[in-house]
């Protein structure tokens, strides 16, 4: 396999699935960093050449640039049991996955983001309109996953796939965008499954 | 193939996505309507039995049920030239299938929802406040496209792809949203490009 460089903000959930990915596969991954609080993927040298979105993550596999955690996910996971061989079950991981960006991740992750990172007395007026809206939709969110995994161990397939992955990378710490995990318990006993996964890598790793 | 029924409401391009890829693929599809603009996919029988997220579309697969309009093409186009074998271009098609969830659908789609199917004077102060913030970065997800578009024919392997389907959908109707594509004239060859393909049905067929 080509050489892998993972273009990342640490602390970003989004990065940490591609970095978790790569180590349940047992794939090396060199890492370089850049600081999202100081603008560092708005400059015109990253937007030219690693992303036109001004957005990490971005894996390069040998000169190639793959931006968006899933789609990085998708890529190092192809032809491993991280993805079902099934089409229905596939598909359905998949579904998962987009559920995670639409529905999850511009909630869970950003409320995070807007408490844990900015913090709440610096966000804009806009800003700060919008939280009740996102905590709502975060907490419908996890109410979906809660009911889903109250009648299984894992999103498809009876195993770990990269819907958990994904998943999981923003889930397992919503306590810092302010949402109490202990009312969805079927999410607690996945987000403790997921983390006894052999070759598991905590998030600050 | 097991008989196949899309729960849908028809004016939706996360619906129409799946109708097009079906006739693209000449694949039968059932459709079976609900009038979001009255709950009827917020009804308790909805939620138990078609989407616990409460949301169309959902793809019916003998007795299974798959929502994500984008997970539902990928099963569609599972083998099929829609989807490529390049593991780097499969991966690189699910990227901007994750750009247009993340990215383009929230602002792109969501203002033309809002402008076209609720009425700008019907909505609430909250959504009022945030159509500037929708609006650009709507525009930056057509700039982002146009810049990439300028140089290839198609998103990813020199043809029409899913990744094409999904941001087709709701590109070719951002007038609606009170999008200029004028603004954009590689994305406006592009959509001639994809509404020229073998098959193609238009939204409200």
């Amino acid at each position: 396999m080509e050489p892998m460089v993972l273009h990342e903000y640490a602390p970003s959930g989004n990065c940490y699935k591609i970095r978790l990915t790569a180590a349940l596969l047992g794939l090396p991954l060199e890492r370089r960093h850049y600081d999202i609080m100081h603008g560092e993927t708005r400059t015109p040298a990253f937007l030219q050449n690693i992303n036109a979105n001004g957005r990490i993550p971005v894996l390069q596999v040998g000169s190639r640039l793959l931006p968006e955690s899933n789609a990085a996910c998708w890529y190092l996971a192809t032809g491993t049991p991280l993805i079902p061989d099934d089409r229905f079950e596939q598909a359905d991981m998949l579904r998962w996955m987009f559920f995670e960006q639409y529905n999850h991740e511009p909630n869970i992750a950003t409320l995070r983001f807007w408490k844990a990172f900015i913090g709440e007395e610096r966000l804009t007026a806009s800003q700060t309109a919008q939280i009740p809206a996102k905590r709502l939709a975060g907490e419908a969110a996890l109410a979906v996953m809660n009911d889903h995994l109250a009648q299984r161990d894992f999103f498809v397939a009876d195993r770990v796939t990269l819907a958990d992955i994904s998943l999981y990378a923003y889930t397992h710490v919503a306590d810092e965008g302010g949402f109490d995990l202990s009312r969805w318990p079927a999410v607690q006993r996945w987000i403790d499954a997921v983390s006894a996964a052999p070759g598991h890598v905590s998030l600050d790793a």
